[in-house]
């Protein structure tokens, strides 16, 4: 940590920092030029967090080198974690996931339609909402458990794994129960007590970045998972709320690039929610593989004319065959393969 | 609802919206000039809002013209909403809230020197974290119930109502029996099912806006709580996040006056959170006073070099004094007086 | 400047930081702990500033602590400047401008009504646009020669200082010899060609906020104009973009607040453009004279109806001269006067 | 047009609209349900457009149906328009432009080195900057005409089109005189009289998005240079201001694919500036090139270490010719080429 003190800051402002951080057992070490006093403090992780010197007298920045993760690092751990879901389905490492199905969960018949046509070209994984976080109160809030069983009566059928939020913590051994992935929404990102939950559930996990979310604060978020003793972890990126509005949110495609760099942890990208427009999606997966993404996210529905919620972003099976179609060159051409077997 | 149609839509595209419009029992008004074909939707409201048609064939853009929220609204309700914590403080329709002490609670000394200090110069309601929502898991995360306790014993003592923060569902039971308002943090204000939760029970709600949450969605989650039969919510403007980094946050004081017209459910403001600066609170308050707040919430600790979180922001109590003198004139001048009695 | 170096980076990288400082003339001081090595640098400000380390080999983070302003700031003088403006109006200091008038100058009969409207009640400035910065190029662009022609007969008329915009740098001498404050709008705040020739004139200049202008931002640019010679500047808060929709922009009052102790220059703020909205216009006048704004920016057209521009969020004579009086006795309780004589 | 009346708005205020519409010369068509009254105008564009009412007695909002700009839309001009750059540039219709150079021209050794370089593994058109924006006024500003000699030299000798800034409208002739691509920066997005200058001037265009401009702003901006009469022009995505600090801005790849939709005109990306990060430049050009780009623009530095500004994100020629290496096999899938005879 540096303490940067004010242009002339006292000797006793200067002193009165030092005091406060040998207090508290650490080291400080002062150096600076004329006009500036800078303090490099030496201590200990928890301890040197802890202290919270800005606003005192004299004192103008306080920066903090040490990061407020470290298991998810990959300094921690270089090479690419590979979350395994289900007996057939991985992500990381160069396995890339395709996780399709409809918004929210309407009947079994839809979603076994869906899995089917999903699953004949290349979806490793199936998605639907059971819980749905709405905005307005007089939404559609989902069918709940009736919806999670008619998701995994259609995920075994077609055989595949299972992704759906949880959206209560209070939910989330039942989610459990009947789902392969259990999905924080980005609502949810910050909501530690659920994170703290699922971090000790065996699991996997799929994060959604908050829409206000920094790259810095998703990796914390991420730690609080896998502090619980749970390694299976998969961050989504799924578009930052910007002033822009002709896109839904900003699908921040360098932020998935960055993820790359910084964690082990496997990154996927959603432009389904990103974008908002399902005139986007396609295009929007392809650049996200092409900026390392470990998968993607879309929402599919059998008739997304008729769809109990985000119509307007589904792809019909058919434009999502498409879409397969389109990103299969790429996987080549990175060398990278569907997530499966 | 209004749909705008893409210039030129052909006549089938026109068609085709109108008859999903009548099939889900709405009726369709078409307008609109040589180049741009309207389309006016009169109907039931949940069924118009359960329509998605974004993403039709020929469809530009869709217009919701009814708002997504009703009982929080000023139309429906014109007069301010008072709401009363504890036998003797208010907040709304021209009583004034002052909500301070410390980040955390930590220790039942620190809380009795804080209520007293915060009490004697006019604070109405004593705050104090016991669940902290801290970004790192490596972080201090507050003393639970017995933080609960020594808080309560403090407010006690001194006869001041407790705010304090609902972090998990499933605390909600356990904070409601010791604290006097049950406050939902900003990176929980979609925390939709909690929103329900507390919306059910018999405590008065303090809900404050998400750091990248509209004034919209602000209404729509205070529906939330509404709509489970609690009128006694409070809402707080406490910085959104943008792009400026010298304030933590950017506290959106037309927020507050715009929320003011919007509903007539109180608007307070937290400054200390908003900037993130000690020397920025105080004129904060003073400036949000004006533009319209019901109340100001203000982090005051006996020793903030000491303190377990927020020190860079925390007022001592000598300068929560000051404070409290420069904002009474204010409240004079503004004809409305301290929520107490 | 501090430069981070990565955890572990080789003793090569650091040694080939430190040489390319030493090159520089700089001087390299190294700390650090087990993991982490710090460099320190000192040296030449302008050399400092024109090396660009980010990038190199084990370079995780450049902290610069000079900041890139200097004779803006108020560690360089501290006593608040104040600007005069014409024989009457000053700025600063205590005194507070009220610069009001219409968007765009439509009519010299327009102008005439208005001076004589917004005078009677108190304002210190005549304000009015002959040269249009307008987002759409088939919107009104303003009357140019002939709009500053009739703002200044009304002006004189009644004996009001004119401000007005220079939008085109070719136009600067021609303004500046009709009207007696420059204004450079928010889309040219970073027209540093423009700043340079403004600070080379013997005028005052009044500098708007970039839409996503950081307040350092702000302060170099400021730092153009003074640099030039030029020591009658003004800022002006006008709002930032953000997600929020509500209001046209956000007005970031804690922006001026902090500007106010970062710079001894004059600091004013623009409701009328912030919010977009008429109804919010005063309320943030009195909230930002409370934040210690020097003074407003408001738009009164005598028809708002038939405005040109800007219809939407200009005041009527009466609705400024309410404005007028709801100031004054918060001028009184802030110990400031109007900015005249 | 439509404007959309408050609930429950009196006869008086809807009638006083539909009185405001008429005067104008436009008519309204009235409709609505029980709470709600719309009013639908119809009429002249340019009159539409000066009408301004929201803030109307009764008035909740105002939508404009018809778009800011006309001649940019692909409405107007279907298909793709394809810019030539002096004997054998092009961009647009398939043809990628890349677009190398250091940030600013330091000499022409520096200048006749980077030319070999790029041109040699793909480059098809040189920049550099001779004139800077720099947001510090001690910044290194440019070398100004002789950095525009050294760089047509340069060309010259290695036969590139050179694309270079203009920083003033002052300049704009010189510039021309010297260069063959006349760069607008992100800062002089909305520097109308610029556009307008250049809009005018036979030579192309390269117009950068502002750091907080919106779609329909660029393309506004890119109204005012067609209606001058000049089709050359080319739209640069280089990163929006967000909160994220990791990357210095956020590159908005969806909104590339959404102005490929929007717009005729083609639209490159400029990853270097948007991340000021050397190790995301490559993976954000590719993704670039996949969102649909018709071009990127790339900071190359024979010695980045030593660069006068930028240094930080610029590559080094080896590092540009890896690049080129991994952006072939995606032009050969996208079915497009090289803009380069």
């Amino acid at each position: 940590m540096l303490v940067i003190m004010r242009d002339h800051a006292s000797r006793e402002e200067v002193q009165h920092v030092v005091d406060l951080l040998e207090e508290a057992g650490a080291q400080a070490h002062l150096s600076g030029g004329e006009v500036k006093t800078i303090i490099g403090v030496i201590g200990d992780r928890e301890v040197v967090y802890s202290l919270e010197l800005e606003g005192l007298p004299g004192v103008e920045e306080v920066i903090r080198v040490l990061k407020p993760y470290k298991l998810v690092s990959r300094d921690f751990k270089p090479e690419d974690s590979v979350v395994r879901v289900g007996p057939h389905a991985s992500v990381g490492g160069g396995a890339i996931a395709v996780i399709a199905g409809p918004c929210s969960v309407e009947s079994e018949e839809q979603m076994v339609s869906v899995a089917a046509s999903v699953k004949a070209v290349g979806a490793t994984m199936l998605r639907g909402g059971a819980y749905k976080p709405r905005t307005s109160p007089y939404a559609f809030q989902g069918l709940g458990l009736e919806g999670l069983k008619m998701m995994r009566t259609a995920a075994d059928e077609h055989e595949l794994p299972v992704v759906t939020e949880v959206l209560d913590v209070r939910d989330a051994e039942t989610v459990a129960e009947w789902a392969d992935v259990l999905q924080v929404g980005a609502r949810n990102m910050q909501n530690f007590m659920m994170l703290d939950e699922l971090g000790r559930m065996g699991k996997p996990v799929l994060l959604k970045r908050g829409l206000s979310a920094t790259i810095e604060e998703v990796l914390s978020a991420a730690e609080y998972v896998l502090k619980g003793g749970n390694r299976d972890l998969i961050l989504c990126e799924r578009g930052i709320r910007t002033f822009e509005t002709y896109t839904r949110n900003t699908l921040d495609l360098a932020g998935v690039a960055a993820l790359r760099q910084l964690t082990h942890v496997p990154v996927i990208v959603d432009p389904s929610h990103a974008t908002g427009r399902r005139d986007l999606v396609d295009v929007m997966c392809r650049a996200g593989i092409v900026a390392g993404a470990d998968g993607i996210m879309v929402e599919v529905h059998p008739d997304p004319e008729h769809a109990k919620c985000d119509g307007p972003q589904s792809l019909t099976p058919e434009a999502f065959g498409e879409l397969m179609e389109s990103v299969r060159p790429l996987l080549e051409l990175m060398d990278v393969r569907l997530g499966w077997d």
